[in-house]
């Protein structure tokens, strides 16, 4: 089935069910209207068959992929071998359907599930998931916005992969500052205008994997306001879309260049030219003008949290790859030795720096996933309480807002960390091909960068996320953690760190506090220059309480259960001690951090402001 | 001159000669009579001279060798276009003598300028550099413990570069625990022996640059002791060298293979055989038996030194290319601005994210090389009071041990954080091969690993250079920071950062007394699970010192001579600035850590030495 090579993709189903049934409670939605139609038992199979596909189709393409790159020849782009094939059992196996929902034509799948599919797919192989992530995204926004004959024409071509999607946002002189855009609409007939203009940067931007590339190409149409405000949202094929829905000559879209890049190599990222010839049209999405950045933020916004999720996949599978040569590499004798030459030689995972880092990549890992998939979890829920509970629903929808930024953020930046451990982890095999850890350390190094850079989601939540319905979403964050630590400070062999954490949750409403005073005061350049220490301070908390409340779950289920050994297997056992040694972990050797930052934060510096250019 | 492309090398040779000159006051070796037959000025043209070498020569060739590789064919392993030219003038200018002592035919310079010609070196290509520095480090040796003979035969040679020099330890079962070796000797005649066995990991193990290869080989003779203490170290040239100095036959030494590496790859990474077809001779160096370690630490130590100093010649261009591009790259307006979407374009230095990231860097980049030259000069200080005052120089030279691995270790894994920070304040600029700084990311990361890796350097730390003579080293490494703190706690405006640094120093101290502790207690797997950990607690503190010295300095010259705008420069004022800044911003922002890290090490959990290995 695979043009590839072996597979070294590799995951934990054990752990990633844990953190969905026995942590989370996901099935509760299950009982919820919105998604009755489907089971726990449904929703396995799915994983089950996604595994299949990651294991047996894309991740032994992933390494050959990389070696390979993709190829601009004439102005087509051409994908790796294999790609195409992993293309077609992609949508014949309906992954892209799960999460559409069923008006659309869609499975209506659980955003919990969906991240969890996202997650394998992107550890997997990343570099091919870019693909089917812009297209599940471009399309959720036509589902979401465009109009009868919008959906008709692209949305059925999309889920059954004959067409992929992008977004096209950044321009040479505008990445992050998105409002300064050029590109140019200008209206032709209705909803049809014409584009002109060049983006850059775009992911799955061109390829041959399937018949058409749908381009979301955010211009400005002639005489809108300056700004975000006066751009809006195009639907630009790359070949014309006949009304019949048969596909007409190429519509002006030049490939103009393809990045050579770090890592994600097989992910064709593109320089496209609209209207190069004056000759490309697009039809206004939705027939709205001046909307096109809400429009735009709904796929940046899901957008944004696979981002994070990828860095969730792509750590993974480092952690596990790096945990398995530490029970196969010998080296060395146990540190009580070390004056014997003739000690017997050991595994690497008995020494202990070994075993530090293995528990760092594994606390982090974890807990960036029970992050990940508490935030789906909120967002099923708002969606199942819509119109039901809408007061709930605005609470779920709250954190959903509030945790996208530090998903996106926390799990990018330690996504390439936990890679740099896996590399440490094997010594000098991490530093050669034969092994998988060097890709993932180059392809983990764009996700701080791309859908806004890390400091632009720090940004996000320091500017407008903690303050948002007048800080209730914040308010309720800090809520649940208090009313956490109120009920499990004495919890024994865990309560000492359980009162560490509402140490830390203070001072986290500390560094909040001080964030707010440099508003009022007007210092908004001392805002941002410690926004990103703020979300990395909330993140950490965040993920501490997550591992503490997992591990005061296991160690209730290895408790209870443990006298009697038919009730819990030794592997059961030892798999909930595992939980609570990433809490322990967790909570003593990162989260302490949290008190350094918030004191940075606090003590106003402001050098590197202040610093004269000449300076540096 | 060269076959490359553009020089992307950067350097600040203004603040490298502060550091030298204007705090460390490296001029005072001169006046010793080991240096005297050097001046500050003949220094600085041979610096003048490596700049332009660097810049002209192998600086243009960093990106194409890069994308070239190594190639191994029928046996024989040739490197990148440019890089024999390169070698030849390296030569010719005359800066591999320059280290090598007067009395073996170099140039007898000191470390300090050494370090800075390393830095600058490695920092332009650090592929490159990885050849002469083992060729370096092997003369080096064969100068130190070769007998007149092993120095006729050799040394002339590799000084003049028809020959290079490797140093050959790891085998395939055998990396961090080098008593492992199982590479065999057996005495032929003499200091003649028949040598067998296959190494890896060698550096410039192979290649097309020169006439021959002179391989140190650590192996153990037929009946010698297990473990490292049976070691010795012999010279096998890839090519026989007759009486005569003319070239024999090969020395039945194959190159297996070369690694195909996440960066330095034009620096080939071989695996050797030795005596494949019982044909490869070696001679015992020195004529002496199972005194291999020592003679190869000889090598390594310096070398650990050198690794360090590439880091920081890596990390000093990725930050100033970074510098450079903020300086020209515009987007977004200024925060204060954020609700005007017409407000001017400005350059990305104004935002005040990007001047953190900056001035992190920075601050770094030349803290890190303080502590490198530091120890550079306690090495010549102690080479110059050798005998005359030797209690100053045992002092000295107990600095330079207790430093080397903080030097290596620190150093290591920060070029890694910095590069990263450089693609981060390029954004997507920097994920693609346009830049520099991609390469600079992979390039750096075997920092961490080679030459030990960086655990490696914590247990040498805390088990050895913390408790040697007596603890005697750490005492006055500890007394040199207080007097400073004493001195300098009401200096104005750095008043409280000094006193910080005396408040991180009692952390320190307290640190280390927890690991006394764990040692007394024979809790060693606590002591290996934290060593890294009190390594960089460490390293902090002592950059901090450094980084407050130089801007006391700086201080002084700035508002001693600021008045009267003769005597100061803008220019100098602005570079005095920054040094002031540079020591703010480490103190507020980075030594903070050294609180949380600290705890960790005193909180003494166990949760990653108790995880059951089932639990991972």
């Amino acid at each position: 089935m695979s043009a590839g090579g072996q597979n070294n993709y590799k995951l934990d189903l054990r752990a990633i069910k844990f953190t969905l049934y026995e942590h989370l409670n996901v099935q509760q939605v299950f009982e919820h209207e919105r998604f009755s139609h489907l089971s726990r038992e449904e929703c396995d199979a799915i994983l089950d068959q996604c595994v299949r596909y990651a294991t047996e189709v894309t991740g032994p393409l992933n390494s050959s992929a990389d070696r390979v790159g993709c190829r601009l020849e004439n102005g087509q782009t051409f994908t790796p071998p294999g790609f195409k094939e992993a293309w077609k059992t992609l949508f014949e196996l309906g992954f892209m359907a799960f999460p559409i929902a069923q008006d659309a034509g869609g499975f209506g799948g659980p955003m919990t599930i969906q991240s969890v599919l996202q997650e394998i797919r992107s550890g997997a192989n990343t570099a091919f998931s870019m693909y089917s992530g812009l297209t599940h995204g471009a399309s959720d926004v036509i589902a979401s916005f465009g109009t009868e004959k919008q959906k008709t024409r692209y949305l059925s071509a999309m889920i059954e992969g004959r067409f992929s999607g992008t977004m096209c946002l950044s321009e040479p002189h505008a990445g992050s500052d998105v409002g300064a855009s050029r590109t140019k609409a200008t209206r032709l007939d209705g909803n049809l205008f014409k584009i002109t203009g060049t983006k850059c940067w775009i992911s799955a931007g061109d390829h041959d994997m399937c018949e058409n590339v749908v381009h979301l190409v955010l211009a400005r149409i002639e005489g809108a306001p300056s700004g975000t405000k006066g751009l809006s949202l195009f639907i630009v094929p790359k070949v014309w879309v006949n009304d019949d829905g048969s596909l007409g000559e190429p519509n002006d879209v030049i490939t103009g260049a393809i990045e050579h890049k770090l890592g994600i190599r097989a992910s064709a990222t593109a320089v496209l030219n609209f209207g190069e010839n004056d000759g490309c049209r697009g039809y206004l999405l939705g027939g709205e003008e001046n909307v096109g950045i809400r429009q735009m933020f709904r796929l940046m916004n899901g957008a944004r949290i696979a981002v994070g999720v990828q860095g969730i996949g792509v750590a993974s599978t480092a952690y596990l790859n790096a945990l398995s040569y530490a029970q196969e590499r010998q080296q060395g004798s146990a540190a009580k030795n070390f004056k014997d030459p003739n000690a017997p030689r050991v595994k690497i995972i008995e020494h202990s720096d070994v075993r530090r880092m293995l528990l760092e990549m594994k606390s982090k890992v974890e807990g960036m996933r029970t992050l990940a998939l508490k935030l789906s979890l909120h967002y099923d829920l708002a969606e199942a309480l819509a119109g039901k509970d809408d007061a709930k629903a605005k609470y779920h929808l709250g954190q959903v807002d509030l945790l996208t930024p530090i998903v996106k953020a926390y799990c990018s930046d330690q996504a390439f960390r936990i890679t740099e451990l896996a590399i440490q982890t094997y010594g000098g095999a991490g530093y050669v091909e034969d092994h998988p850890v060097e890709q993932y350390c180059r392809d983990a190094k764009i996700f701080s960068i791309y859908e806004g850079t890390n400091h632009i989601q720090a940004l996000d939540l320091v500017s407008r996320k903690l303050t948002s319905h007048g800080g209730e979403n914040f308010k309720n964050f800090l809520q649940e953690i208090k009313t956490f630590v109120a009920d499990h400070s004495s919890q024994p062999g865990l309560g000492d760190e359980v009162r560490a954490l509402g140490e830390a949750t203070e001072a986290l409403e500390r560094g909040a506090a001080t964030l707010m005073d440099f508003f009022m005061s007007s210092k908004i350049d001392q805002v941002t220059l410690v926004a990103n220490l703020f979300l990395e301070t909330m993140a950490e908390v965040t993920i501490a309480h997550l591992l503490l409340d997992a591990a005061v779950i296991a160690k209730s289920k290895r408790d209870t259960d443990g006298d009697d050994p038919d009730e819990v297997s030794p592997e059961d056992f030892a798999f909930y001690a595992g939980k609570v040694s990433a809490a322990k972990f967790f909570v003593n050797f990162v989260m302490p951090g949290v008190h350094s930052k918030v004191g940075a934060i606090g003590a106003g510096d402001r050098s590197a402001i202040d610093i004269p250019d000449g300076g540096f």
